[in-house]
This record gives structure tokens, C-alpha cells and sequence, in this order.
């Protein structure tokens, strides 16, 4: 049975998603990019974008599962934070209008699942990501590289895929 | 000409919201109330409940502005910000998406627009929201007396209405 994932890491300057599919054991990537939100924007309006541009891409794949990183309390920047919950609001709103299950990974779960070690660097995970997907080059941004390494790991979770491992 | 604005008071367990119209000098109560939010439902389907309901009120009453109290960078509990900020997204969310101008306001702001006093007390609040509005009683629950206050706050800015004043 195939299964599809769209991960996605919330932000207001960039929200990075990645849909995979994971059918008989093969993990493929069937969508993932940025959505690149226009600073001159407000924030209400930079939200309308979002909700948008995600509704667009769940509609067109509809996975069957959304995953996104965490709530993480101790955060350094309070107002950053605090704006990132808009962000994460509106796309949970979204998956849940239509339907769609969300899942939630803390940033050190995802880190273990994908490598094996809760404090793996951005390098180490872009490698891993690199090596599980097939892919040519690093992925990049780090957003696309983020939301793909949440996809993975709820495909890892919820289907029982183990990515493979990568020596550091 | 007549002006409407709702305020808005943002929770993941109580929501409060004051429909306000000014005309001629005069103000008046159009709606207020609360979204009461099941505590046992999921972040998500509560986010899909605050939109469902707070669109219900934007499209009944159709306000020029949406009023919502700003955002206060130094919180003493992160967690409940973060989760706060899901419920304001989705608000500024379902604002924009009908096209309402969104307008904020500090908490300092709306006690000194409605008291003279930065730092008044949440009972002066209420006495003053009741002097202003007419109310037989104090504004209950305090999420309502909130919303009011806001959407009193934004009336008197923008409509150049200053709520009378009582003694402390």
C-alpha cells in the first residue's frame, strides 16, 4: 500500500514542505520545495499566503498524514517563536480542514530517527536525507532539507521504514 | 456613518469576541460572546473550531476591522504563547481571508485608551466598560469584558470616540 507523507517546517519567512511516498519499501519524493513569503507583506497577509499555498499542495497530493516539527517551549526568542506559532497554526488548520491526520516530532526525535543521534548537525542531516532519498546533491534549503527529514521520519514512525544509515 | 469593528480576546480553551458599532457618537452592542473549546479535542480540530466559529460571527456581522490584542514578546510561560499564537493566526487568518482590515493593540494601550491608565486594574477595566457601554452588570466572563475592551480601544483610535471616563 502507498503511503503519502507531506512533511513541512513552518515559517514566516519560509515555509519549506516535502510530500513523499512510501510504496512496498521504496521512499520517492513526489513534490517539496518553498513557499517564499513577501516580507513587505503583513502578517495577516503573509498567513492567507500560507493557507493558500499549502491548501494547494495538500489538495493536489492529498497525503494522508501532515507532519511537523514540535511545539519546543525554551525558546531563545520569545517573538520569534510566538510568530512561528501563526505560522504552525494556519498549516494545522489546513491539514485539519481537510481531513488529514497530523503528527508531531520533536527536533531531537527527528534527528534520531533519520541518523541515529538525537544532536546530529544540519550536515549530518542533509547527508543522511542525501543518501535514504538517492538524491544528486545535498538538499537544499535548509527548510526543503528540514521538511524532508520530518516526512521521513513520520514515514519511519508510522509505516516502519527505517531510513538507511550513513557513516557521520 | 455607521462603523463596526470586532474585538477579539484569542484562547485555545475560551476565545471572546465583541461585535461594537459606533454611529453618531453612539456605541452600541451588536454580539459578544465566547468560543467555549473542547479541552479533550486535538490542537488542530480546535484551531478548525475557532475558524468555523469566528467566521460564522465575520460573515453575520461583517466588520470593517478586526481588533486583536498585540503580541507581548516577554512571556512568562513560552509554551502557552506559542499555543496562543496557533489561536491568532488562525484569527488574523480568517480576518484576511474575507478581506477585514486588521488592526493590534498592546495591552498597555487598551487600559490607557479606556482608563487613562496603563496599568489598570482588570476590575477598573470592567467598571469602565460598563459605565461607557451601559451595562446593567460588569462584563462577564473575563474573555468577553477582553474582546469589548479591545474593540472599545480600536473604536476610540480609529473613530475618534473616547469612552467616558469613571473614577477608579
Amino acid at each position: 500500500m502507498e503511503a503519502v507523507v507531506c512533511g513541512i517546517d513552518p515559517g514566516l519567512g519560509t515555509t519549506g514542505y516535502a510530500v513523499l511516498s512510501a510504496d512496498s519499501g521504496q521512499l520517492s519524493i513526489i513534490d517539496a520545495g518553498v513557499f517564499r513569503l513577501d516580507a513587505r507583506r503583513s502578517l495577516e497577509e503573509r498567513l492567507v499566503d500560507i493557507d493558500r499555498d499549502l491548501s494547494a499542495v495538500l489538495n493536489e497530493h492529498h497525503p494522508s498524514i501532515v507532519a511537523v516539527e514540535a511545539l519546543y517551549a525554551h525558546y531563545r526568542h520569545p517573538r520569534t517563536a510566538i510568530l512561528m506559532g501563526h505560522a504552525r497554526g494556519v498549516i494545522l488548520l489546513a491539514a485539519a480542514r481537510l481531513g488529514l491526520e497530523v503528527e508531531s516530532y520533536s527536533a531531537t526525535r527527528i534527528k534520531r530517527f533519520l541518523t541515529g543521534n538525537g544532536q546530529a548537525t544540519k550536515e549530518q542531516m542533509q547527508r543522511t536525507i542525501q543518501a535514504t532519498m538517492g538524491l544528486p546533491q545535498l538538499p537544499e534549503p535548509s527548510d526543503v532539507a528540514d521538511a524532508l527529514a520530518i516526512a521521513m521520519c513520520c514515514i519511519a514512525d508510522r509505516f516502519r521504514m527505517k531510513p538507511v544509515e550513513v557513516s557521520a
